[in-house]
Parts: C-alpha cells; sequence; structure tokens
C-alpha cells in the first residue's frame, strides 16, 4: 500500500430485533459512537462508504437517507455489498480510498435491517446461498442446507461431530450472555444445542446464527493525519486479503473448507508478514457452527480436520492461544449482513486497545484478524491488524 | 492521489433488449472487448469491481456468477451501487485500488439487464426516484415526475422550452443512429418528440431514455504497469470528483440544477486543474432531455439558465465547442444502470485514442470528461480525463 491506514474510531450499535429504529436511526447509532471515540465531528469526514445488501428495505438507495440522517450529506457516493462480508468491503474500500490519497478521513458504515425481511422474501432471498437458476430453483437448497452439506462432509471425512460443533454455540452464548450489544444473551449447554429443533441436519437452531437488525462504523485515516490528530492508540491495517468463488456450489470441489477464505488468509498473511501463530485474536464468520471450525482450518489456526480441537480444549477461548469472538460471534452477538464484518473491525480494535472490559484478551504482540465470509463462500475477507 | 492511473482497454457492449443473453453472457460481451483491447488475459488482472444494481434479476449475488463466467473467479471481491452513477461508483472503487497500491491493473465491469424487471416492480423500483417513504408513497412521485419538477421550473425561471428540450432528443438520436452498438437507431424531430405521448408534462416519451440491458467494461492500470506493458495511448484519470444529495427531493432547494453534480464538477475541477472551457469532449447524463440541459450547466459549459442556448446554436455537437455524447447518450445509446457510467469512459477513451470512427472529435489538447447522475441527483461523479 501506497501509505499506511489506521483505524481511529468505532462504533456498533445494539444487535436484535430492532422494531424501535429505522435503518437510518439505526446506523446513526453506531456513526455517532465511532464519532465520538475518534473525538471528530461529522465535517472532519471526506468520504462515506456505505455497506449494505439493501435486499429488502423501505429505500431503494439507502446511502442518501442515512448520510442525510447523520449530518453527512454529499460525502457519500456508493454503497458497496458483497453479502454477509458486505462490512468488509466496505472497510476494503474506505482502506484503498484512504491508501491512495483520495481522502484523508473515511467512515465506513454497515448496516441491515434483517427482520424487515418477510418469511416468503426470507426464503427467495436470505435463504438461498448459491446458484439460484440451477441450486436453489432445482433442489431446492437454502442457506442452511449448504452448510450443511458442508458440516455432514467435514463428519465423514474428519470425524467432526455434532458435539463438537455444539461446543462453538456454548462459547458464543457464553460470551454474548457479557456483551450488552448482543441479540441473544442466553447462556446454552451442549445438550440445549443437540435438542434444539432440526434446521437441515446436522444443522440445528442453536448451531445458526439470527437474524438480526444492527449497524456499525468504523473510521479509517492516514498515517498522516493520525500524527496531526495525535491519536493515541491508532490500529493499524497491515493486509487486506480476499478471495471470490464460484457461486454454482456444486463446483466447489471440495466440502471441508472454503477456498475464498484460505486464498483471503494466504493474500492477508503475505501482505502482513504475519503466519497464524503470531495472530492472538481473531474475529470468525460462525454463521453456523461447522463454518467455526473450518475458519480456524482455513486461517492455519488448526491443520485440517483438526479445528474442533481447539474447541475442546479451550484454546479459542479468552486467554487461550487465540481468542476468538469474545463477544459472541455472529451465532448470538448476531448476524446484521451489512454490519457484520466493520463489527468485528469495532471487536478486534476495542481489543487491541485493551478497552474489551470484562472480555479482554492478554496481548503480547498485540496482532490480531478479522476474518468475514459473504454467501457460502462467495466472497471471503481476511484483515490482518496491529497496535 | 498517490500515484498516477491510466485506462489501457475498454469494451462495451450491444444495448437495447438483450432477451438473447443471460446477465453473464451480457457482461462477458464488454469484459472480452476489454481484454483485447488491453491485449491482456485473465490472468493479469489483480481485482475485478463489479457494478450492477441488481435491483430485480435471477442471482442474489450477481458479482460471483460474472466473475466465474469470463473466468476471473477469485479477484471480485465486491459490487458497488449507486443507482445509475453505480458504473461510476465502480469506476472510483476501481481507481482507488490501483492508486492506492492494493492491485496494479483492475478491471471494472458494469451490467444490468433493465428489461427483466417486470412492470409492477419496475414502476414499485426502477419507476422512483426520490425518498421512497414520503414521496413515493405520500404523493407517487415517479422518476420521469421528478425530472418534469425539474424541468417546468427550468422553464419557468428561464425560458427553456419544450423545443430547446426535443433539440437534445433529435442530438442523441441523430448520433445513436451512427453507433451500431446504440439501443435506438432511429432518427426524429423536433415534431416527432413534441408530438410523442405524454409521460409526465413536460416530458414526453422522446424526451425519456429507454429501459436498456447492457454491460461496460474498464481496465485501470498504475503507471509503472503502463510504462511496463508499453501501452501506446493511455488515457489518464486526472480527476474524480463526487458529490451526494438528499433523498427527499423537496429538501433540495432548487429545481434548476443538481447540487450533487456543481459539487462534483467543483471538485473534479479542482483536483485536475482544468476548467471547464478545458473541456473538449463530455459525456452527460442525458436521462431526461432536460437533465442534459441542466448538464451544461452544472458543468459549468454555460452560465445558469443558457443551456439550452447550446443545443440551439448547435456548439455540443461533432465539431462544436465541446462534444457532447456522439454516441447516442443515455436517451438513444441506451441506459444499463450498472454500465452507463463505464461505457461513458468507454466513449472518452474511443475519443480520446482518436478511434471513434464516424463520430470522431478533433482534439487540441485532448482533454474530456464523463458527467453520471445516480438516482435524481442522489448521487454524482465527474471525472476529467486526458491523454
Amino acid at each position: 500500500m501506497k501509505r499506511r491506514v489506521g483505524i481511529i474510531g468505532v462504533g456498533v450499535s445494539k444487535f436484535g430485533r430492532r422494531d424501535d429504529v429505522t435503518v437510518r436511526e439505526l446506523a446513526w447509532e453506531s456513526i455517532r459512537e465511532a464519532l465520538e471515540d475518534a473525538g471528530l465531528t461529522q465535517k472532519d469526514i471526506d468520504l462515506v462508504v456505505a455497506g449494505s445488501t439493501a435486499y429488502r428495505g423501505v429505500e431503494l438507495y439507502p446511502a442518501p437517507p442515512v448520510s442525510e440522517y447523520s449530518s453527512l450529506l454529499g460525502k457519500t457516493p456508493l454503497r458497496v455489498e458483497a453479502a454477509c462480508a458486505t462490512g468488509s468491503a466496505a472497510a476494503f474500500t474506505a482502506v484503498n480510498s484512504v491508501a491512495s490519497g483520495s481522502a484523508e478521513v473515511v467512515l465506513a458504515v454497515g448496516f441491515d435491517k434483517m427482520t424487515e425481511v418477510d418469511t416468503p422474501t426470507s426464503l427467495a432471498i436470505g435463504g438461498r446461498g448459491g446458484n439460484y437458476q440451477w441450486e436453489f430453483h432445482m433442489y431446492g437448497t437454502t442457506f442452511p442446507s449448504y452448510y450443511a452439506l458442508y458440516a455432514t462432509r467435514h463428519m465423514a471425512v474428519y470425524g467432526t461431530t455434532e458435539e463438537d460443533m455444539a461446543l462453538a454455540s456454548v462459547k458464543a452464548h457464553k460470551y454474548a450472555s457479557m456483551n450488552e450489544k448482543a441479540h441473544l444473551r442466553n447462556r446454552v449447554t451442549v445438550e440445549d444445542v443437540l435438542k434444539s429443533r432440526l434446521i437441515s441436519w446436522p444443522i440445528k437452531l442453536l448451531d445458526s446464527s439470527p437474524i438480526s437488525d444492527g449497524s456499525a462504523a468504523v473510521i479509517f485515516a492516514s498515517e498522516e493525519k493520525i500524527r496531526e490528530l495525535k491519536v493515541d492508540t491508532p490500529v493499524w491495517i497491515e493486509g487486506i486479503g480476499f478471495g471470490s468463488d464460484t457461486s454454482s456450489i456444486a463446483r466447489r470441489g471440495e466440502w471441508t473448507s472454503l477456498r475464498a477464505a484460505r486464498e483471503a488468509a494466504a493474500s492477508a498473511y503475505s501482505l502482513s508478514g504475519r503466519t497464524p501463530s503470531d495472530v492472538e485474536y481473531a474475529t470468525v464468520h460462525d454463521c453456523f457452527t461447522i463454518a467455526e471450525i473450518m475458519a480456524y482450518e482455513d486461517l492455519g489456526f488448526a491443520e485440517r480436520g483438526k479445528g474442533a480441537t481447539l474447541l475442546r480444549e479451550g484454546q479459542t477461548e479468552r486467554g487461550g492461544r487465540v481468542a476468538v469472538n469474545l463477544l459472541g460471534g455472529l451465532k448470538a452477538k448476531g448476524h446484521p449482513l451489512g454490519a457484520t464484518g466493520l463489527a468485528m473491525l469495532y471487536e478486534v480494535t476495542k481489543q487491541l486497545r485493551e478497552e474489551a472490559g470484562p472480555v479482554q484478551h492478554q496481548f503480547k504482540n498485540y496482532v490480531a484478524l478479522t476474518h468475514n465470509v459473504g454467501g457460502t463462500g462467495h466472497y471471503a475477507y481476511v484483515t490482518v491488524l496491529s497496535r
């Protein structure tokens, strides 16, 4: 990159069913917090990158009303979308805008009101994760059934069990119970997960992330601007790796790993000069519990097939070798598509700054990453950060 | 910008009702042409930025299938959207990705199959251009009626006439008749326009751009890469200005000009160090004929209120002071939303390289610009280019 870019402000809304707010008010919750966190006002922002799937909503063009409500009018020329990786796509776009010299201070805001989608639309839109023409129409495959295919293959090839997956849910709910902004704050046991309603075997209700409303905002600035502003603890972007893959899931060629995520990770490690063993904290895209196990492997935290071992041994708990999702993950914190990737950057920034309160992880070298997947591996972003 | 970025390849599909192709095939038409134009193959592309409104279509995530069909799998991590300015948003994103050092060679591809939208959906989605909650629901305002408000105000304040607007349509159809990829290739007279079916007074059918399918692709590269490739005639990006504005049209405060476009123009002139009188060729966003007249004024080609004079005097014809839309404009060439901004860059690149055949304009200093508006002024981009 032509110049270093750092994070100087982060904000996140309460996640959950947010009937109490419009999408504008929802976005403003995180924008306000990010501005306050950075000690900036709207006039200090050069460019706003909006991230929203906007698969369905009141406004056809959601960026302008959000921008106007937040007094950021005139600065929001685009919306980006990469399915569930939309927030990371917004971050990638924002970081490039700063590194290019097009802007000094850029706000990326991600938002979605997923609960505004009615059930038939949800089935037709939110529920599909592959190739609509060939797979959804012909076989009726939906999001959970795609991940069920990954889960059954992982079980068959590597001996991963339903109990292993349940451990990821137990961990997610435990940490979400300590996060007042999380969608689902109840604690669950392995038995609760195993007995929960079957969605698409082996995936059960408590293996699945909820349908959430929410927003997250991150303010990026150039190194020059960070010096000028005398920012106490900037969090530096060391590298953003991306990958993308076929929408015809039948062509993926393997069912135990996401190629896009592996490629994103390889690129992010290469750009940052870091290795998996350098990473002390990570957010991973646990839209289903099997996805967390695959993420450990795709990120190199565990060998292929050994992801569940990290859960069994507690290595991804607070204080473990690499702490993962200590705000509750997609599974329990919630998963408003446009917000998720930016909420991951919020989480990692708070951790690296040692502002994570009850779930603060102890760092030695202050290296962390975010792992955000779009669709069922259509898109992936891995971002390495440090302070 | 931290480094110079140039255009090294351009392609555009046939515009029109394209029942003969899927959206993947449609996108490939322009991608293939751009690759051939650049003398590159897919392996030379580092990143693909997809631009599509995808307001409705077969695929929920259109970027992966387009990428896969074009053998660009793994390189397409995001889709950008800015309503009718989507193509320019893709270009902005691509240029920043190169200037930042994230990539050396980036392909931006814009596509939309507008004719896949059925009529009720078209009314509910494609037909609205303002604030859905307040204006579409309460007053039933649609895209043409918003521009009709601009037209009537321009007529009342400046004396612009229906005949003036008709001249923009006559010009567009004249040049589209020479463009074999244009959607509407018939020539029309002022009388044809005035007698055509009333849509929303004073806007008639022949004042309106058609519903088109199409794609356009542009390949951007760093100056270093351009030297390495020994590109004959790179076209340089001198500056991209953007603007955005309220979605509540009632709050625009004026009805004879688009603030977002004026701000985008001011920024593009400032970044490039150019003035309106330097510009020898322009593409302007003539979604309705009044929009072309307002564009002349917003770009500084004419004083406020004097836009129609340029049409009456033929100053924006081939050979005029500033030639405008010599491929037929949105009005007659067609307006597939995601493609339009990139098709403008295609047009300007062909002109600056003197490859525009029968409509080649004669340059002295080889300075041109594109002007692309999203929604009814929700977004705007102005890009200054030179060779």
